[in-house]
C-alpha cells in the first residue's frame, strides 16, 4: 500500500492528459472535441501518445489499421500479452474521457511498473484503437475488429462523407493497405479496458468504480416510411402523413424500450424529412432505430415488438414501410475469472465491493472478447453524461481506477 | 349556349398551356416543375404568357413586383376593373395547375370576349402573381400583397438561400425598386380566382366545380425542444430525449387537428434533429407547426390547445421549449353577392348547384380581399393531390370552369 501511495499522481495525470488532448491540434473542431478516425487530430494525438508511451518505457508502433500500440516487455521473451486499451476517436462535440481515459490510464499503469524496474510474467501492451465510434466512416469498431482479427481485409465499399474510401484514407496516412490483416494481435492472454460508465449508476450508488457483467448486443435499423406529399391545407383524414406516422412509431419505440428498465434501451437518434417545408404534409421520412440489451433474447424480443408495431402502423396509416437491418453487433459477457480478480483489486484499494453493471454502450472489449478473455472497469462520470462536451470525471475516481489497475495487473501476475 | 359551344377548346387550351409551362425553360428543375419567384423559369414563363395575352387582345405589362398583367379595356375609358388571376410560381417538385390554371383560364376568358369584339362595362385584367408559395424567399404572397397595396415597400431583411436580397433580385430583373409601391392595382371592382381544389371533396361529390365560403386563417410556429444529448446506451428513464419529446408533440398536434374534421388542419411539415446520429440520444430538435381554419376562433382555440400541450410536455419531460410565431395570416370570406353570381353561372352551365367549400389552402384571393370583394371557383383535381408532380385535372372540368367564368363575367356585366 505504501509502495503505491508515492505514485498517487497517476490518476490526475491520466485525466489531465485527456484534457490536453481535448483541444486543437488534437481536435478537428475548433470549439470542442471531434477526433475522427485517420484525420489530422487523430495523427497529432498518436504523436503525443507515442511521447508518453516512450517516457513510460514502451516501444511504440502504429499498426496497419491506425491503432497505436505501446509494448512493455515481460519477464520472458515469449511471455503472453496483457492488452490494456480503449479507443482514441471521438464523436462530433464529444467528451474528453470517452475512450481516451482508458488509454492514458493504461500508460500510467505501465509507467508504474517501469519506474520500479518491474517485469511481469506477461508483456503489457497499451492499445489506442483508431475507430470505435464510426466517427468518420459508416462503420464501427474498425480498430478493435482489425486488432481482434475480425477485419482481415479492407472493405472497399466503405466511404466517408467526402467520398474518400477507407483504403485511400489509410494510404494517405502512409499505412500499407496490403498489410491490413497484420493488425491482428497475437499471443494475447487477456484484455482489460477501463472506461467511463456513460450511465449514472455509480454516481447514484456514490461509488467511484464498477465491474461489468456484460456488454449489450445491438441491432440497428434504417426505416423509411412513405406516404403522400400534400399541401398543408389537406384535410386530416385525407392525409398519408409520413412524419405523423414516424412520430407515432418513435413514441411506440420509446414505450417498448421502457418495458424493461434494467436491460433494454431503444433509440431513434437520426431522422430526416424528405423535402420538408412548413406548408407541406411530408411524403417520406427516414429514421434509424437502435436496440440494445445484455441478456440474450431481450434484444430480439424488442426488435420483434417494434417490427410488429411498424407493420400494423403501415397498414393502418397506408404508408409504405421499408426496413433494413444495418447493424447486428453481438454483445459479450466479461470473463468471470478476470472480473473476480478485478473485484478483489477494487476491494483491496477501496475497501468496498463494487457493483456489477450492465453496459448498454458498446465497447472495444466486446470485439476483443473474440480474441481473448476480457474484463472492464467502469469509472463514475458526472450525471452519466457522455458524447457531450459536459462529460466529466473526478481526479479521485480516476486515481482509484489507476490503483485498481496496478493492483489487478500485480495480482494477475501473482497467479502465474 | 350555342354561342359558347364554338369556343369549347378554351378549357383544353388553358390546361395544355399549363402542361407546356411544366417543363424547362419554364421550370428551374430538370426533372419536374420548380418555378421560383424572379428566377430564370419565371422570366421565361412571363415571356410566354405575354405572347398569349397579346394574342387574346390584351396590352401587357410587368409591374414593379414582377407580376404580369394583361389589360383588356372596358366599354368606357374610366370603367372599373374586374381582376382575374392567380399565381405563376410553384414549389419544388410542384404540380402544373396549382396557380397557373387560374391565369391561363383568365386569358381564355378574355380571348372569348376579344374574339367576338365584345366590350364590357368594366375592363378585364388578367394577373399572374410572381410569388404566392414563398417559393424563393422566406415570405409569402409577395405578388398579391404588392398588388393589394399591403406591401408598399421592399423589406430589405428578405434574403433567399443564396444570400440574394429581394431588392437585388428585383433589380436583376430590371425592375425599378423605387417604384415597388406602384404595383398596387387601382379602381378594382372585384377579384375572381379559379384554382384547383387541392382537396378531394369535389372528386368525392363527383362534381367538376365548387364555390368557396372562405379561405382559412393560418398560424405558423417554429418550435425548438432542447433536452440532453446522450449516448444511445443511456437508460430510458435517464434520458431527456428531444426527438422522443417532439414525436409525442407531433402525435398530439395531429390529434388536435383531427378534433374538428370539417374546419381545422394542423401540420408539422419540417423537422430537423441537431447533430442526429444513430447512436446518440438527440439533444435538440426543431420543427414547424402550421394551423389553419376558416371559422373565426377555431384556429386560435387549436393554437391554445397545442401551446398548453407543449408546455405540459416540456415540464414532464424536462425539455426546454422555445416557440415563436413566424406567420399570422388572416383568412377571408368570399363576397356573398359575387359568390351568388358565380353559383348561378355554374348552375347555368352545368345544371347543378355547386357545393360550398372551405379552403384550407391559402390563396392570393385572401390578400386581394383587402383591395376589393372577391370570389373563388374551385376545380376538381385528382385525389385532391397538389404540391406534387401527380397533380392532375380533367379537360372537361377545366372546360366547365372556362364556360362558368365567361358566364360569370357576362352576368356581372348585365348587373351594371
Amino acid at each position: 500500500m505504501t509502495q503505491m501511495m508515492d505514485i498517487q499522481a497517476g490518476g490526475a495525470r491520466a485525466r489531465g492528459r485527456c484534457d490536453e488532448l481535448g483541444v486543437a491540434p488534437y481536435s478537428d473542431q475548433s470549439d470542442g472535441l471531434f477526433r475522427p478516425y485517420l484525420g489530422p487530430a487523430h495523427r497529432a494525438t498518436l504523436g503525443r501518445l507515442a511521447q508518453w508511451m516512450d517516457e513510460a518505457g514502451m516501444s511504440v508502433e502504429t499498426d496497419a489499421a491506425g491503432n497505436i500500440i505501446g509494448h512493455y516487455a515481460g519477464a520472458h521473451p515469449d511471455a503472453p500479452v496483457l492488452l490494456i486499451g480503449s479507443h482514441v476517436d471521438s464523436v462530433r462535440d464529444g467528451g474528453r474521457y470517452d475512450g481516451m481515459l482508458g488509454v492514458t490510464l493504461g500508460i500510467e499503469t505501465v509507467a508504474y511498473f517501469h519506474s520500479r524496474g518491474l517485469r511481469l510474467p506477461f508483456a503489457l501492451e497499451i492499445i489506442g484503437f483508431g475507430d470505435e465510434e464510426g466517427s468518420r466512416f459508416p462503420t464501427y469498431m474498425m480498430g478493435s475488429r482489425s486488432a481482434a482479427g475480425l477485419a482481415q481485409s479492407i472493405d472497399d465499399s466503405v466511404v466517408d462523407r467526402d467520398g474518400t474510401t477507407l483504403r485511400a484514407a489509410l494510404s494517405d496516412w502512409g499505412l500499407a493497405t496490403s498489410r491490413f490483416g497484420t493488425a491482428k494481435r497475437n499471443n494475447v492472454l487477456a484484455y482489460l479496458e477501463a472506461h467511463i460508465e456513460q450511465a449514472p449508476h455509480l454516481e447514484r450508488a456514490d461509488l467511484p468504480l464498477g465491474l461489468v457483467r456484460g456488454i449489450a448486443s445491438q441491432y440497428r435499423y434504417r426505416v423509411t416510411l412513405t406516404g403522400q406529399a400534400d399541401h398543408a391545407g389537406t384535410a386530416m383524414h385525407e392525409r398519408r402523413d409520413a412524419l405523423a406516422a414516424a412520430a407515432e412509431a418513435i413514441a411506440a419505440i420509446e414505450a417498448i424500450g421502457q418495458r424493461d428498465p434494467v436491460d433494454l434501451v431503444t433509440t431513434v437518434g437520426w431522422l430526416s424529412v424528405e423535402n420538408g417545408a412548413p406548408n407541406i404534409v411530408p411524403g417520406s421520412v427516414g429514421f434509424t432505430i437502435d436496440i440494445r440489451a445484455v441478456t440474450p433474447g431481450v434484444r430480439e424480443n424488442a426488435a420483434q415488438q417494434i417490427s410488429d408495431m411498424l407493420q400494423a402502423l403501415s397498414v393502418r396509416r397506408q404508408v409504405r414501410l421499408d426496413i433494413e437491418r444495418i447493424q447486428d453487433l453481438t454483445g459479450a459477457l466479461c470473463d468471470e475469472r478476470l472480473t473476480g480478480l478485478l473485484c478483489k483489486a477494487v476491494e483491496e484499494r477501496l475497501g468496498v465491493t463494487p457493483p456489477m453493471l450492465l453496459s448498454q454502450a458498446g465497447h472495444d472489449a466486446m470485439i476483443m472478447a473474440h480474441l481473448a478473455p476480457m474484463t472492464m472497469l467502469f469509472i463514475r462520470c458526472k450525471g452519466g453524461i457522455s458524447h457531450n462536451p459536459a462529460e466529466s470525471v473526478e481526479n479521485d475516481d480516476v486515481e482509484a481506477a489507476f490503483q485498481t489497475m496496478v493492483t489487478f495487473v500485480t495480482r494477475l501476475g501473482d497467479t502465474m
